[in-house]
């Protein structure tokens, strides 16, 4: 694990700011982007953008902006995704399945798209055993040992809220040190484990702020 | 619509405010909450939970904090949640399906979710008449008219990357006001509409970075 110098906002904001830069380079005549223009894309303040780079090192010039290819290419390597990471997925209901296609496809198709789910799990004895776009479904039980196994440090939870907890801990006795949680529960974990919840209701939230006076 | 005199990056930062503020009310005993402690869990700072507050009014006391149950209602005053919002969604693959039984779910369980999914679409003959969680599945074609009539405002839009613009024009054309788009590709919008895209893989490129050194 990192020293915790660098806050979690920070880290928060460098995949927004990589997204903008891929928009850019997809449309492919522009080379070099403001601070302004990141920030106005991204959603922040352009000062705000020259803190959160400033954090990993000197990467724009003054009064010139950043370099879209080299400073894309450094965000990549910044966030660890210039090298592929293993990842399981717990929970095979409709919500895991639809993630597990989504990134098995993304994984498969697109060059930039690092993270490879390997494992599926979960407890219906009904789904065990299935193959699911190429990859078994396995029973939960046997989790801790293929994690360890596999050396997987990352891990998805789709599973009901009543089991997260149980299942992030098995996850964490093999070796995980990262999980993104959907289920809508705040987990009790060791402090050098990073848990993410993903909930997909805060988009829609934000959203309704602009329906005011309509 | 609103005058856009508060920055989209302070509105993003509300629906974290409000999850923190779920949580705290979740476990019942307590009734005040500092600017550090929702800035720490908000993963903002405090100073700037403070300011983007401020924007819509006086609801610390300094050296006290915020009552929690007070914030949370003007925050879901402010966001336009205290009432309910008729949604369509649009693209019944196996990400939409799995966000419309989630959201449908939602609403009819949790009082305090007020996003009603009232139409499905989708482009499939073979979809297309079929009832899904109680809710039938329409034409596309039929998309403009629905929303129209019914007088709906927000859109999920689950389509693949190559209909998703025509989808969003179809339901702007109907009067829909905002859009959470998951398809992967940058919509071209009218500046009145207000369009999230929403990017699963954002959470876990902001985990990876957490993986280095292992």
């Amino acid at each position: 694990m990192k020293l915790d110098k660098i806050s979690d906002a920070v880290i928060r904001r460098l995949p927004l700011y990589m997204r903008v830069l891929d928009d850019i380079a997809r449309k492919g005549s522009i080379q070099l982007v403001s601070s302004y223009e990141l920030g106005d894309k991204a959603g922040v303040s352009p000062a705000l953008v020259r803190k959160d780079l400033a954090w990993f090192g000197e990467f724009g010039k003054q009064g010139v902006g950043y370099e879209v290819d080299y400073l894309r290419m450094e965000l990549r390597r910044i966030l660890n995704l210039d090298r592929e990471h293993k990842v399981v997925l717990v929970g095979a209901g409709s919500l895991g399945t639809a993630l597990a296609r989504y990134n098995i496809k993304r994984y498969n198709t697109d060059d930039d798209f690092n993270l490879n789910i390997i494992g599926l799990f979960d407890n219906d004895p009904q789904k065990i055993g299935k193959n699911y776009d190429g990859i078994e479904i396995r029973s939960i039980s046997e989790i801790t040992q293929f994690v360890k196994e596999n050396k997987v440090k990352m891990a998805i939870i789709t599973v009901p809220v009543e089991s997260a907890q149980e299942v992030a801990l098995k996850l964490i006795d093999g070796g995980v040190g990262a999980i993104l949680n959907f289920a809508p529960v705040k987990l009790d974990l060791p402090e050098n484990v990073h848990v993410l919840t993903a909930d997909l209701t805060l988009e829609f939230k934000r959203l309704a702020y602009y329906l005011d006076d309509e």
